[in-house]
């Protein structure tokens, strides 16, 4: 095996997110499904940030959330991604890189602008999110290192990237690369609609293809199509080596080796806005499986780094995670 | 006079804000002087960003600041400033327009991109700043509309406009017009380095071209080279038909008519970032001055829009400012 020089390697779509306060009536009125993300083409993106209100620019998407986590614990982390060579690239490469992780995909030199997720904060702190995906579009197998793949210890994988039609290739180069080099694969389902759009590739992969698989409580249900989370639980035994199932305020189960281990979530004075929620629990999941730890020690920091993210805006932390660990 | 369509224009600087947290150290280290604002060039601003933590971006720019406050308390405003056709251009103009100000000024179309200003928020609460002027370089006599001017009761001038070289003359012209159409004109100092830079040029000012002078105490101390803030009160007296002096949490002194109306700051549970609270301040004062309110009055509005800002990060209010002073 190569030398490990990354614990984490995630490949996502690289996304700048653009936040702004919306209430229920302006969700029924775009018709967004709340707490769900849906992808917008260039002129509905135009159409509804046009209809948002004043709103701030923070970098985002899925993985490279989990990976800027996964730096503030302490942990080495790279992230593949592609963005346009324009000002919001630019935003994105520098957040990313200023909290430590590697990052050299090129950025695309024509086409499609930057990504950008149009989010809704409701009062009730759930997000409900408009995807445009610009210029992860063009992130193909040529974008996948093999050497960066063996050097990490787990490859983490958004389901988003199922969506952009090159991009599936390159997850499944990578996800191949990573076990020819004997490292893990591990997914995140992203999005139920995401389930949906791809269920048949994702059984398949979870089937023998990913040894850590990341949902919440809809997408493993809309994954089994089944309606009760004990039903889906049943459903996803023993097909990967463990499957990490949130819950959101009900804390999660981790399914590993035929055990089950409960996890509580953490208590938070005041529940902002859940964006990155689910990101930063598996950043702190890794962060402790790539320690060696227990599933109920992973368990307990990935609740930690979700609790920080939800109590204030943005799917980032904006404290040490490595801090808030030590307690 | 023509109807007043408008309450107040403001002319300014149009800035995309990119916020991040500093320590003391990384200040001294990049010779940033502490709380106030540094003009920096492009190059220095690349190398800046470069050592820049993870940021988030939301509009700013002084004038426009004040000019989001405004709308927050419900009045009626339009604003004067220059983008690039980029993205942070478009997100400027979408921002401001968002919360309902009218914006007309076309973007350039070449040259400098849009301006943005990096700001260092430390521990302290305090906001250092870092400016590339960018496009705002281009603004100019010919993007002053003068029906626009006699439109609106008062129009509002950011100190930070004497710095861009042909920004001067559209101020100086736009405020002609204003005095020609029975309107009135005010004045933001903005900065003690920038009051150093336009020592003369603002004295001038002061003398019979401008109504609402606002300024904070060292701005006012440097702006007539005197040591105590007394002094500066001797100074200024009878200069102008009112002049707002704001001293952090030791409130502000208003002088109008030969009266001098002390006002005390709001409390605030946690200042978290300063950025914008002489902004906000301003806004409140020309809220309650353009419904013609006594100073007292317009104080108290200034002293809770400026509460408001001050409790959360970034320049521009994000909770209804009208409701904050009805409750």
């Amino acid at each position: 095996m190569a030398d490990r020089r990354f614990d984490v390697l995630g490949i996502g779509n690289a996304i700048v997110d653009v936040l702004a306060k919306a209430d229920d009536d302006f969700l029924a009125a775009q018709e967004l499904p709340k707490g769900s993300m849906t992808l917008i083409d260039s002129a509905r993106a135009e159409a509804l940030y046009g209809d948002m209100g004043p709103a701030r620019e923070m970098s985002g998407g899925s993985a490279a959330n989990t990976l800027a986590g996964l730096a503030s614990l302490g942990a080495k982390g790279a992230f593949v991604g592609k963005v346009r060579d324009d000002q919001l690239g630019a935003i994105f490469r520098h957040d990313i890189r200023a909290v430590g992780i590697a990052f050299e995909t090129p950025p695309a030199t024509a086409g499609a602008p930057t990504a950008r997720c149009l989010i809704f904060v409701t009062p009730d702190a759930q997000r409900t999110m408009g995807t445009y995906l610009g210029a992860c579009v063009t992130l193909g197998p040529e974008d996948i290192d093999a050497d960066l793949v063996a050097a990490a210890e787990v490859t983490y994988l958004e389901g988003y990237l199922w969506d952009p039609p090159q991009a599936k290739e390159a997850f499944v180069k990578a996800a191949e690369i990573a076990h020819q080099a004997g490292r893990e694969v591990a997914l995140s389902l992203s999005d139920p609609f995401c389930v949906d759009r791809h269920r048949a590739d994702f059984r398949h992969l979870v089937d023998g293809h990913v040894d850590l698989l990341f949902a919440n409580e809809v997408e493993i249900c809309s994954l089994y199509e089944v309606e009760s989370f004990d039903e889906a639980v049943a459903a996803v035994r023993g097909r990967c080596k463990t499957a990490v199932l949130t819950r959101s305020a009900e804390g999660a189960l981790i399914l590993e080796d035929g055990e089950a281990v409960s996890v509580d979530a953490e208590p938070v004075p005041s529940v902002v806005d859940t964006t990155g929620a689910g990101d930063l629990f598996a950043a702190g999941y890794l962060y402790g499986h790539t320690r060696g730890k227990d599933p109920a020690t992973c368990g307990r920091y990935a609740a930690i780094a979700a609790a920080e993210v939800i109590s204030h805006y943005g799917a980032r932390p904006e404290s040490s995670l490595a801090k808030l660990l030590r307690g």
